[in-house]
């Protein structure tokens, strides 16, 4: 249930209506714009709408609708900006236009290394790579766990990169949000709710992969289970679709880009890789992606992706992505948005539009 | 890597072959026919297959091939029969054709003894029921969790009926295997790998559902993480894969089912009632099931589907599970299997057909 | 739309329907069963509803609804019987089960005329056989053509059985209607509304297959086309849809056949061995479809499936072919159907079910 | 099979081959480039390859391979340059990116006449309208034929425009080529291989869709049925393919341009109209079609979409298309490209890319 109330109202009357809910049992998130308030209900029948309609300072109540209520645009009509660092280049859903990057898997120190310092010189802003992994085969290498995340941190302090690695398991979540920034939640576990309520908990952007053959509305049902829980920071990343055509791993859904952006006030990243599965087109699916509108890009870099333990195939060289970046800028420009972040865009020069967006309650 | 051992040869040849590959890092399970014996042999390079063929009564090393090797019909070539209890219409993979059936979720007392007595009553062999559910929306209905696992343990003691409930997180497996004969790993989570694990370290029957995006061979890639962590006992669920179609909810995969016996010697099942999403075409999809060669159905039946808080629409009544069992009768017939057991099939007359197809290391 | 008359109107009543129907430009077409009977009229905008309701005898007016009218179970509710001869096995939709069998491509006399002795023998009802082939290579074998239709016409003689071969084109429809029994639409045919418009004024039955991505909808769409333009016997034929599953060459989806029958009033058969690609599995997909009401098969056989010059992966052997026959008695048998003709079933003693279900116009 | 030669080889050798090929049966064309000649020989076994490497100034012979020979790189490897008119905005493949827009339907001439002139005056260099008509329903319009024919040749003349329309039939194609400039094979008929051929005897460019289902393979199989029957001016288009989700009426596949663009010399255009289903993200993925390398889209337009006759929903008013045309130079220029002609550009000033690229046998 969405509650609109006047923007004249005064915070008593936003104070009445939480309590109001909360007293039937129900919890409540605020968002708020120069001319609107919005408050989101949840967990609360709709047998309630009579009684709070009639509360002082509500305009209209909004019952039944999409599953994805804190998604919504009904609910926040302002992009969310998520940020994952103090570096503009870390922000998603802004103006900008961020650039993950790095090994799918980290395989030791060395190769993290190197690639850490490349793809930062090339412009990146983020780093990626593998601790633990999920694999088809229990056979297959699964990662280096622990030590993965140690030699991460170090690539972060090297480079001022904000570092993204995905989170399997409920049970390793603390030591997962112990040393990254971003907690990545695979394609396979999109619709893992124990973990999705457990990373709705953490005070840490989590980027949510859709699944293979998950619709863009059960995405956002993903989505809406992490804010649900209190976590306002969620990017959400197309990788490609199951579909019957061989030629790519997966088929890249570009239009979910404009899709998403109506339907949802979150920020929108495509990993044009894994949706490949191939190098050869990933800059192709890269300029693609940033012109139908998508807030940034996460991409495979390995320093020899033939001799990569994961997703070889799928590998830019570390060269290839530099020449990837000089391609990129001016499509990035022609959608009317920044690669490499203009002076004037500061931290402190930037308004938090995602506070402004969506407020939990205190 | 699978290793061929001679029949003659004698169990002196069999540890020695364990111990070389133990000291190596590797693990074994063994397989035994009457002519033949077969070792596989997980966590080992292809290197050490030349060493391992010089050793006594080895005949040949097969390397390479799928990631499901334990589950294969190369290492196995006996079918596997899971017995979920004592009653053999609760054995899935011999001549008999096990029926589960129960609602969706268990959301009471009084809805889940009169489903539990008219199923009985009608030949199911076992009740399923969700404690824990898996929901698109963090808003829908959730399972009643602790009290549904007690219920059920109560419809058990009440009708004899082995159950089936699904487990959704490593946190509650100990409490569902408290009460459960049969832990059911849900679609959405046939590549939480670490749940497959985790199940894997229990003696307790898996009922593995195919995720409605996977492959036959990552449907097997996912069984064979459980057989890895010591869990004989999978039994393969296919319930419909995601197509274009929205005639019904999802695809029934019916080729799966022969397709999957050639390539494991683990049981089959089919859910028609998720592969149809409507009730009125479940006694047709079970039909063609059982005739394509499946082992067993697994079927929601509510006593009153327009309310049911979960899959109504897809939900048989007790009535129309009766009758049913009375035209699935002949067709399972027709292929040379018993849906009511026969006289004759009792529990110390069968051979236990999984402990020689299959024998972990001591 | 559809016009419900009173069965106690009289012919002079339906005349007037029809007559004021045609008067403003529409077409009708009358199904009529014990209770009921029902006028079809296409070609008429909804505006002329409210005056034909008005009629003498008329008891409702339905419009809207799906795009096939003719096809629809709404307008016929009896089940259309397509009869390819006189000989009960090539009737389709009736109480008995038939099955259609030959090579892919018709590849010389000698092959052509011993497949068909051998399906003969072994209780197949008519033979099928490419003579003009649709060939995704400009460079692949496109079928012998006249001559193959000749070779055709021969084995009929031989051995009795009606023949079934694809028009792939408009400008060889009476070519092919001169030596056919039944023509055969393709797959990649199904939305070629010239060609279905052109069968459907030849007076010859029609084996209209599904398209690989078409929805159930679109098939009846595509059999209303041919119902449309005066030819009312249609037989419907799954033959397996594309999904991402690479283990078969399509996925059959078993569930298009009760759905058909909940949504049609015309026979549906299935074609196994297309859904497979390959023959190990066509047996079960063959009792699958039996199990799951299909009112026949149409499978390949080829007296060397390794030299075939299309399709021979997915080929039986005559030998296969007489196994699958076999067994396919008994699921035929316990569905209330029958493979071989029960002596009571003689041309004579059997009601014209399709004259009293559907009837065009004078 | 592709015979490399020399480029040193004078004319006699090419002769030499050809005349050796055409007595076994076989058919020859051309591709030079500055570096190399390329015989392409079709409709001959690889028997006579051995042969043929013997001949002089034969480099190689490559057998195997592809189903498309004509239409594959490996056979010429400079773009394909198709021009449906004298202004280089009409021009498909070469540094220009084309335009074509215009009604689904042509409904009358007052609709079709204000399209021509709005899209032209947008910038648009070709102009769509369907004048047959393929519809699921027989009873849906059917498009006005011949006199939609004659209008769209009325609006050439009008606005300068070269006209795109679809031929549905073999029997229509005299009359459709009689006034149309491009032939459009629609996605229903990529697998027509009647039709494919006699478009292959036609000289004029044809628009060649990808059915919705068709493999890249199988739409470059499709093209190399008109390229082996003597025509050499197709362009490729990208249309959507099918897929589980409803968000959208197709997936665009944007991944095939690049692939394509890897495979195939053919130009290759995008239909973000049919794709998308809902005009509200036409553009969004007319922008990421371009940045993806397309050399040009095909958009559908309408003077009032909401009384459309068909794909009401996916049209764009006139001023949402200039508005297209606006966002759309920047991203067609940040890949290199231009929209609307530099001047430097001129019919007499551009090499003939094609005529050198790929040369048909006398």
């Amino acid at each position: 249930m969405i509650v609109d109330v006047s923007a004249a109202a005064g915070e008593a009357a936003i104070e009445g209506i939480r309590a109001r809910v909360e007293a039937s049992g129900g919890r409540t998130r605020v968002s708020r714009t120069a001319e609107s308030i919005a408050i989101a209900c949840t967990g609360l029948g709709a047998a309630h709408a009579h009684a709070i309609a009639e509360l002082p300072g509500v305009r209209s109540v909004r019952t039944g609708g999409p599953a994805h209520i804190l998604a919504g645009r009904a609910f926040c009509q302002i992009p969310t900006l998520v940020r994952a660092g103090d570096d503009p280049r870390t922000w998603f859903g802004g103006t900008g236009f961020a650039v993950i990057a790095g090994p799918c898997s980290v395989e030791g120190r060395d190769m993290l290394m190197s690639t850490a310092d490349e793809i930062h010189a090339a412009g990146a802003g983020l780093l990626r790579g593998g601790a633990f992994k999920p694999r088809t085969s229990p056979y297959a290498f699964q990662g280096l766990g622990q030590e993965a995340l140690v030699l991460l941190a170090e690539a972060r302090s090297r480079t001022g990169m904000p570092v993204v690695t995905e989170v399997l398991d409920v049970r390793h979540l603390d030591l997962v949000a112990a040393h990254a920034d971003v907690l990545q939640i695979g394609a396979r576990n999109m619709q893992n709710f124990s973990l999705l309520a457990e990373v709705g908990r953490v005070q840490r952007p989590v980027l949510l992969k859709r699944g293979p053959s998950a619709t863009i509305s059960e995405l956002l049902g993903a989505a809406e289970y992490i804010l649900a829980h209190g976590n306002s920071d969620v990017i959400l990343c197309e990788r490609g679709i199951r579909s019957f055509d061989t030629a790519t791993r997966n088929t890249l859904d570009v239009a979910a880009i404009p899709v998403l952006k109506r339907e949802t006030h979150l920020p929108v990243i495509v990993d044009p890789s894994h949706a490949a599965g191939r190098a050869d087109i990933v800059t192709a699916l890269s300029l693609s992606a940033a012109a139908a509108g998508a807030d940034g890009l996460i991409i495979e870099v390995h320093p020899d992706p033939a001799s990569a333990l994961s997703d070889g195939p799928q590998s830019l060289t570390p060269e290839s992505f530099r020449t990837l970046m000089t391609v990129l800028e001016p499509v990035v420009q022609a959608v009317g948005r920044w690669l490499a972040p203009p002076p004037l865009v500061r931290r402190d020069a930037t308004p938090d539009v995602r506070r402004i967006g969506m407020e939990a309650a205190a």
